[in-house]
């Protein structure tokens, strides 16, 4: 098949223009099947594309001169979904322009736009925003919801389970990801009521074999980076602590060991000599290597890069969009929704008011 | 004054009476005029005297033959507080036969025993659950409630900032700590209606004066290491999730460095020439450095030590139960809430039927 293009909102992210440009063209060094639809400031895209001579004839601009702020309500921001660069990249999904948008800018406008001009599939009420991280096995963990909804009932922790395993199917190759649900203990009693009948009705539709997923009860978060479980389902606001929880510790334990490693010159020596161990755990840890998170639930792929992601980064978010497409993530998730029988979930209702736009990344 | 004694359940734990009569002697090494009511198994504790002779005189055995289990129900438990070795120190606070009691048991099963036989402060509603964590500064953070309850309303997260500054000045000396709730943004319109209310009380409550902390609105996650702010405030589930992600993150990032130091010859001589650094930084992150728990807004001091600490974490909580004991922690609770103003927070109610049992840390 011929991969759709891109969208790429160039204007999103803390460097901007220059390194959504570079990342895309990274990404197509090792893909040189993608296509781009750049949008933003075309003279600074057309500058930006002067440093990549094999990018010119894969992109087209679209132009516009408007831009969604970092720190902008999502609702103000929405009002200006047919002039920013955001709401043109995920516009163009909706009428086939682009397969999927990649975007680093303000995660709650993002989701707020993509939610207006995608909807969602049928059979999800509420889509949710999903990342992968590393573990100490050598595939990646899926968590979600990272922040796209504050609350969640037992249905959608249902719905999020089952796009998480279509999810962790295509980036990691499992034919029955291991899906577990996050708690504050393993025993059936402990937690909240959504998070208990979550687990009742997945093991019911586990037990009727239908789901493409193996559901394992609950797990806690001081687990998440084990690599037992390959998707993480939670809410997002408990997705958003964790996360940021284990970014923040993760951080912290490597700052120390620069402390530490700086403290005297013997340790500068034990950290010369050890550079090349000490450089694959930075490897291993560096975020831009788990960039491109994605929204899940919606009839189209937007993918958001980290505001801070460097050209690495950015091509990784890239890579992720384009595999989803390939791979057709959309079409598995209402195939395993139909799957599992609306009975389980419930129709595709209205839901309760949604928390979206509430989290910045 | 005296110090009155400790009351430590010497049969929790996963070592059980050696590491605990262990840990009380190490704390008394330290601190001459500790005295122990050691309640469990009388030989068993005899038996580990034997190695300690400076105990002798300083400990009193109250023997019991009963234990709480690890994997108990709470509420199984609960039926037993008057024949276990949990339940009977426990007691000894109420009575006044010790000032404070110590158990690395069931965190469940002693929260609820605790809550029952101790009764929480006037102006609380419910008692949390703190603990300290290390930060990149001297000082270490307070975080608070961390599973006693599944769900907090907005005045229970105000008395639960009040009693975390109380525990904050006692182990940090900080006049008016930095208070903050966590929470998924910082902007104001982030997070649960709960959150948002609790910020109300506390932004009106800090400009009145009366209160002796520094409330500064939210916090993310990934800050709480960062040492900016001394008391985290958030309900048990989320900062049940928050403790344990940061715990298992840290130890993820340990684990990948050993298995980094360890992947080559060269490696191998860096880790040796570097070691007093690396010792550093175990030292910093050692849980038994910052063992003890302590169950706020209680009439009486009850310290939860780790299952898994050793004797030097033991000793850790012991001296954390004695310097609160010293500290008045309680009076200063009360003295707190008092000058809040009970207009702020509402009477000592019922509160809502309360998820405390949840967790076993």
């Amino acid at each position: 098949m011929t991969l759709p293009r891109i969208a790429v909102d160039a204007m999103g992210g803390d460097e901007g223009v220059r390194v959504m440009v570079e990342g895309a063209a990274l990404a197509r060094r090792r893909h040189e099947e993608f296509k781009f639809l750049l949008v933003g400031d075309e003279k600074r895209i057309a500058a930006a594309l002067d440093n990549h001579p094999g990018m010119r004839g894969a992109s087209e601009i679209l132009h516009c001169d408007d831009v969604v702020g970092g720190d902008e309500l999502p609702s103000r921001a929405m009002r200006r979904a047919k002039t920013t660069s955001m709401g043109l990249a995920v516009n163009a999904v909706k009428t086939g322009e682009a397969g999927a948008a990649v975007s680093a800018g303000n995660t709650g406008a993002l989701m707020a736009m993509s939610k207006i001009a995608l909807r969602t599939l049928p059979g999800i009420d509420r889509p949710a925003l999903a990342a992968i991280m590393p573990t100490l096995q050598a595939h990646d963990v899926v968590m979600l919801d990272l922040g796209a909804n504050t609350e969640a009932d037992a249905r959608n922790l249902v719905q999020f389970a089952v796009m998480g395993a279509a999810y962790s199917r295509i980036v990691n190759g499992f034919e029955r990801p291991v899906v577990r649900l996050l708690n504050i203990g393993t025993e059936e009693i402990k937690g909240t009521e959504e998070l208990r009948g979550a687990a009742a009705m997945l093991t019911a539709a586990s037990a009727g074999g239908g789901l493409a997923l193996d559901f394992d009860g609950f797990v806690e978060s001081d687990k998440i980076n084990r690599g037992e479980t390959h998707v993480v389902v939670t809410d997002g606001f408990s997705g958003n602590i964790a996360l940021k929880a284990i970014e923040g510790s993760a951080r912290f334990v490597t700052d120390l060991l620069r402390q530490a490693f700086t403290s005297s010159l013997r340790s500068k020596i034990g950290f010369l000599v050890s550079r090349p161990a000490t450089e694959l755990l930075k490897h291993h840890l560096d975020p831009n290597n788990h960039n491109g998170a994605v929204f899940l639930g919606l009839n189209g792929v937007v993918v958001k890069s980290h505001g801070s992601a460097n050209a690495k980064g950015v091509a990784n978010a890239v890579a992720v969009a384009a595999r989803l497409l390939e791979n057709k993530l959309t079409e598995r998730i209402a195939h395993d929704l139909a799957e599992l029988g609306q009975d389980a979930l419930g129709r595709n209702g209205k839901g309760r008011a949604s928390g979206d736009g509430e989290v910045a990344l």
